[in-house]
Order: C-alpha cells, then sequence, then structure tokens
C-alpha cells in the first residue's frame, strides 16, 4: 500500500469542509544480513527486491546480483532477509564504515521512542487562529532568504500563536529542527505552549522528533505522511499541512485551532 | 559559509548565457561524545552549536543543557567535540539503540567512497540534446502520479537520451535512486550510457551513490549543493539542475550536452 485515504479538513478563508485526502505511506522496513539486524529503512513499500539490493550495493556490501545468495521479503511485516556469499561481519561493516541510513530511521529506535514517550500524557492548552497560522506562513516565506537564493535548504520556525521567536535554515530537514530543539534548550524556552512551523515534509522521524521535544503544535507548506498523522493523533499533537495563500489542511485538530 | 558563488551556463530555448549563481553549501561536520568520533552529519555550517545539542537531545543522549560538560567547535575543520557529564559508552548506545542520521551522511564512508573511486577515470561518451532533456523531464513529471495525489514523495527515471526505461517513487529521495540501483543490478543494464532524472535536489551523498553507479549524467528539477558540483566536476559527471519549462542550469558539462 503506497497511499492511505484519511479525513481531513480543509479551511480556505471562510469556508470549512470535511474531505478526504490521499497521504502517502510510510513503512519501516527491517533488513536483517546473513540473520543479524542491519537497518530499517523508512520508505514507500513498493519494488523492495530493488530497494535492497541498490541500498546494499550503494553501501558497498554487494557489487553485482550474484553476491546475494538468497533473498526473503515479507512486505506485510516490513521485514527483508539476505543472505550474501560472503560471510561478512556486518556490525563490524558499521563500526568500521560508519554506515548509516539515508534519511531514513531506525525501526527500532522508533518504537522505543514511541514507548518512553506513552506513559506521559501530552497536554498543552495553547490555541490558535486560522489567520495567525495563514500570517505566520507567511513570515516563514519571507524568512528564508536562503531558499530563495540557492532553492536548496530547509527553513523551520518557533513561533508563539502571535510571533516568530527563532527561524533556522539547512539543507537538512531534520537539522533545522534539531536547530530549534537545542536553541530551546540553550536558551531554555519551554516548547510546550510554542508552534513549530517548517517548508519540509512532516516524516514519522519529525513528528517523533517534535513529540520528544514537547511541541504541542506543528505546520507545514508541505506534505506529512500516513504514520506522521497517525503519531499525531496517538500523542494529541496538532497537525497542519499544505499552508498556502489562504489554504491549508488539518490532518489533526485536537481543539487547538480557532476557526471562525 | 553557508552560500557559495560558481559559475553556471543557463539555457533558455536558444539563449545559452555564462552565469554566476549562488549554490547552498554542504559542509560535513563531524561530532565527538567523551573523544570518541561519534557521526558526522552533513549540514549548513551555521548554528553547529544549536545543532549539537538538538540532536544529542533528539537521539536521547541528553535531556538538558547541563547535561553537557563541555563543548569545542571548529567549524572551520567541521568538528565539534562534546564531554558529557555522564560517563556514556557511545558505541554501546549506537549498538543497542540503533542511531543513525537524519538525512546526513558519515565523513569516513564519503572519503573512502571517493578514495575508492579516484583510481579508476570515468569516461562516457553518451551524449543528450537540450530539447531530449527538456522532453524526458516533462515526462518525469507525467510519470509521477502519487506526487499529484499526495505531495509527499520523490520521483527518479532512467532514461537513454531518448526514452523511459523505468521510474521509481518513493518517500525518501535516496530510496528512489536505490531503487534505480537495485533494478539495474536485478535486470543486469549498464549505467555507463543512461541518464538519471531526479524530482529532488542533489546532495554530495546522492551524488556518491551514481558515482559508483557509473552514471554519467544526472538531471534534476530540483537544486544541486556545492559539494555536489564540486564532485560532480572532479569525477566528470554531467549534473543538470533547475529543468522547469524550457529553462535548465547546467553546473558541470563534460561535453555531453549537446545545445543548438
Amino acid at each position: 500500500m503506497e497511499k492511505s485515504l484519511i479525513n481531513i479538513t480543509r479551511v480556505n478563508n471562510t469556508e470549512v469542509s470535511e474531505k478526504h485526502d490521499v497521504v502517502i505511506c510510510e513503512h519501516p522496513f527491517t533488513i536483517y544480513i546473513n540473520n543479524e539486524e542491519f537497518i530499517t529503512l523508512l520508505c514507500t513499500p513498493k519494488d523492495l527486491k530493488e530497494l535492497i539490493f541498490g541500498f546494499l550495493f550503494s553501501e558497498g556490501f554487494i557489487n553485482n546480483k550474484e553476491d546475494v545468495y538468497d533473498i526473503y521479503i515479507d512486505d506485510k511485516k516490513g521485514i527483508g532477509r539476505v543472505k550474501l556469499n560472503t560471510n561478512i561481519n556486518v556490525m563490524k561493516n558499521i563500526h568500521g564504515k560508519r554506515i548509516r541510513t539515508t534519511g531514513c530511521g531506525k525501526g527500532t529506535i522508533f518504537y522505543n521512542v514511541i514507548d518512553s514517550i506513552k506513559s506521559s500524557e501530552f497536554i498543552s492548552n495553547v490555541r490558535i487562529t486560522y489567520e495567525e497560522i495563514i500570517e505566520l506562513m507567511k513570515e516563514l516565506n519571507k524568512l528564508s532568504k536562503l531558499f530563495l537564493e540557492t532553492g536548496g535548504v530547509h527553513t523551520t520556525m518557533l513561533a508563539t500563536n502571535e510571533k516568530v521567536l527563532m527561524f533556522y535554515e539547512d539543507i537538512g530537514r531534520h537539522n533545522t529542527v534539531d536547530k530549534i530543539i537545542g536553541s530551546s534548550l540553550l536558551n531554555e524556552i519551554d516548547l510546550f505552549d510554542k508552534v513549530l512551523f517548517t517548508s519540509g515534509r512532516i516524516s514519522s522521524e519529525l513528528l517523533i522528533k517534535t513529540i520528544k521535544a514537547n511541541i504541542p503544535i506543528i505546520v507545514s507548506r508541505s506534505a506529512p505522511t500516513d504514520l506522521a498523522v497517525k503519531l499525531a493523533k496517538e500523542f494529541n499533537i496538532t497537525l497542519v499541512g499544505f499552508v498556502r495563500g489562504s489554504k491549508l489542511n488539518i490532518y489533526n485538530d485536537n481543539n487547538r485551532i480557532l476557526l471562525k
């Protein structure tokens, strides 16, 4: 399943409507090499055999298809088992080569995080109006000078419902959010009543970062994934996407957005 | 330095001009924790203290700023040294928690790759015309149905100078390229005379993937980073970006693009 149909609230000026909307699916896919857990990619669950072969090649584990002795893929469970012809020590290889995923998350860390958060209920009384969201997104667009010049960065800003507190640009979508969180730690800014505005797509990883940092409202110019929407609902995070001009989509409200 | 001025060739129909253009900088930034090398992020070299604090918080190494005993940042060398108050075993933690970077690359793997490629000169006689690039990019835009529906995916396709051979969509920019490479391995398709078209930005990591896979021409609808441009020049990769409508930017030609 590469896409998912969900219910959203679409707002355009005074017009508010409940709609079905299509969001992209994001699935954890764990790759085992020679019976050792190697990595979990977050991906669109399609063409997984191609993904494994390409990933192993890109990371230097195989040079051609003959290097793979056997492969088994369970796309429902999100598991791929690869037996290589070489007797490679996967973990040693990770240390030696410092392998990392490419814009992907580790399934284990993912679920660990969810477990650790579940114990604490997340409550925030912050509210924001439709007009404030529209105006603050205009601010984000104006602030992103580097994007206008280079087209190559993401911008994320922290705001109250009334004004911008800080903003950061980076080639990495995740780095911009880490910079916001780091600055808040350094300056001892509480995040439980703030709003995060970002230019980038909202993946589950990004949502988890904001859950851990106690930010109750996330607003993006771009699309969320299905997993991000699910997490937002589970953890009472207000999630708004596709804020463009006077339009926006509410994926999860949690009574924090005031419409007319 | 967050941006860099480079020389490009801009083409718009029959108009060809040499221009200065601004590209975003991408720097490796290696973080050491308690004297152990921990990770190298590829990032915009700005606000690095905030990045370290936010990254360590997001990954669960610190809970507040007091958890950091000392921090030293050398932004010229791209090094950050953190001393934590806790006597954490970083590597054990990596194993236990399966930590990974967020859309970032490891400096060590990065330079290893460059070293291993340097020995073999990369020559390809494939040529493509300006019109073929424009037409094939239109194909890419048409093929991306999932993007039109969800706004949440990247699309990458492999083509000759005349026609599309395959295309893949994924929430992960890197996954789309890995799927292309994997499919080519599985179907024993030589890549030395093919062209890669992608919707996503061209970072150094993406360029390294294509260098390793022997793809001579990369065309993107989006922006490249300065590091990707440098690598393209060093390894004789033809790099074209911002292909939109009838316009495109040539960042490195290598005599493979035929203009009128």
